[in-house]
């Protein structure tokens, strides 16, 4: 199966979280938007996926994902479908399920992390909402940090191997490196702040950063830098 | 199968959508934290869930559905599971795929819809984040309230029939009869002024609530109130 992956070209953002899956289990895909314009890509690919009108099915963002003649939207949604094809899940539907559900909470880590600098609209400039930022980034690094946090150390404990699901890796490991990454980024004094209390989230994304697919695609050029305009975004003046 | 279902038991929350599922379907279930405290029941038989070290694993938050071993959390989740078992989704996988898609954007709606009166932090009163509020909440009525209910509107109108997914009921139709009944409660000023533009969703709405077994439920005790708990609230200042 060749994928096709249509998102935004210009961030990581929420497409990255698919690209390392599709990236570590050696899948066949294009990413569409990445394409010159000339060739098919650019925002324009996006936006003609999502007013297509033959497509039965209506997507109401990206990322989208085409497999074959259908298309799936929301990030979770299509690990869980790429998971058992990319052998990134194990077979059983009680794990399976487990699974999903830890990449549903992630989903809920990284929009709150997100919100911290947009707690009012989406449609305003950081700027624009910057006292109000400055307040939700308090109750984030105190209260929801620390909470997400200490839930996915737990996790791990619990699996009694070095992955969230125990002894192997799956889709919501390269998942949680990205979040990881993401937040090492953007709240760098904040995360040093938790060293101590997040050593199995810590390993996990070195564990993830040394495999050889992951690393060869986080040193090539599709591995965008983090930025400013990307879901996690450092402003030092939120990692207080 | 007798399913238990875990949720707090004062509201109608992100449970509701669950149980709504479960009450179409004719499922055996128990609401387990209804039941008195002296039988098992209240806040602490989920606290005791959440915190239950035997189970290898860790759930984040409520709902929590018990299905024999398997304790699945996440609505969405929840309802991907329930949705073939219930006969409440098509058997194609494109259509399941696209049946979760459509439910991970109302999780989406209803967490926006929530954020309004509460854009700064959970932990804090509504009281004290007031002002954030009043500024959020005209962004969600004319940006975000805008844009979800046109989305659900064309995806009813591309499906060719009355229902979500077209000429059948699923349990995204039941999920969204929850959140329409939500937003005519939070925000019925909003609601009244798009009425011209969201007639088939309202419709839906009035065919949902019109079946059997919804009509039963929802005349019962077992149909709580809406409220200023709940994740949607009718705080008059925020529907100007």
């Amino acid at each position: 199966m060749r994928y096709e992956l249509y998102y935004w070209p210009h961030i990581q953002g929420r497409g990255e979280y698919v690209r390392l899956a599709l990236e570590e289990g050696e899948a066949e895909y294009v990413d569409v938007a990445r394409l010159p314009e000339s060739e098919g890509g650019g925002r324009p690919a996006v936006a003609k996926l999502l007013q297509d009108t033959a497509n039965k099915y209506q997507p109401f963002a990206p990322p989208l994902l085409k497999a074959g003649k259908a298309v799936i939207s929301h990030t979770a949604n299509i690990l869980q479908y790429l998971g058992p094809r990319l052998g990134l899940v194990p077979k059983a539907e009680a794990a399976r399920l487990y699974a999903h559900g830890l990449q549903l909470t992630i989903t809920d880590f990284v929009r709150e992390a997100h919100d911290v600098h947009h707690p009012i609209a989406n449609s305003l400039y950081y700027e624009d909402q910057k006292s109000e930022a400055l307040r939700r980034a308090g109750h984030f690094r105190n209260e929801r940090l620390t909470k997400f946090t200490n839930y996915f150390e737990t996790v791990i404990a619990r699996g009694g191997g070095r992955y969230l699901l125990g002894k192997s890796l799956s889709y919501v490991d390269l998942s949680m490196f990205q979040v990881m990454a993401s937040l090492n980024y953007a709240f760098p004094e904040s995360m040093a702040g938790l060293r101590d209390k997040i050593a199995r989230l810590n390993a996990l994304h070195d564990l993830v950063a040394a495999r050889p697919r992951i690393a060869r695609y986080i040193a090539s050029p599709a591995r965008l830098p983090f930025s400013t305009h990307d879901l996690m975004r450092h402003y030092p003046e939120l990692d207080a």
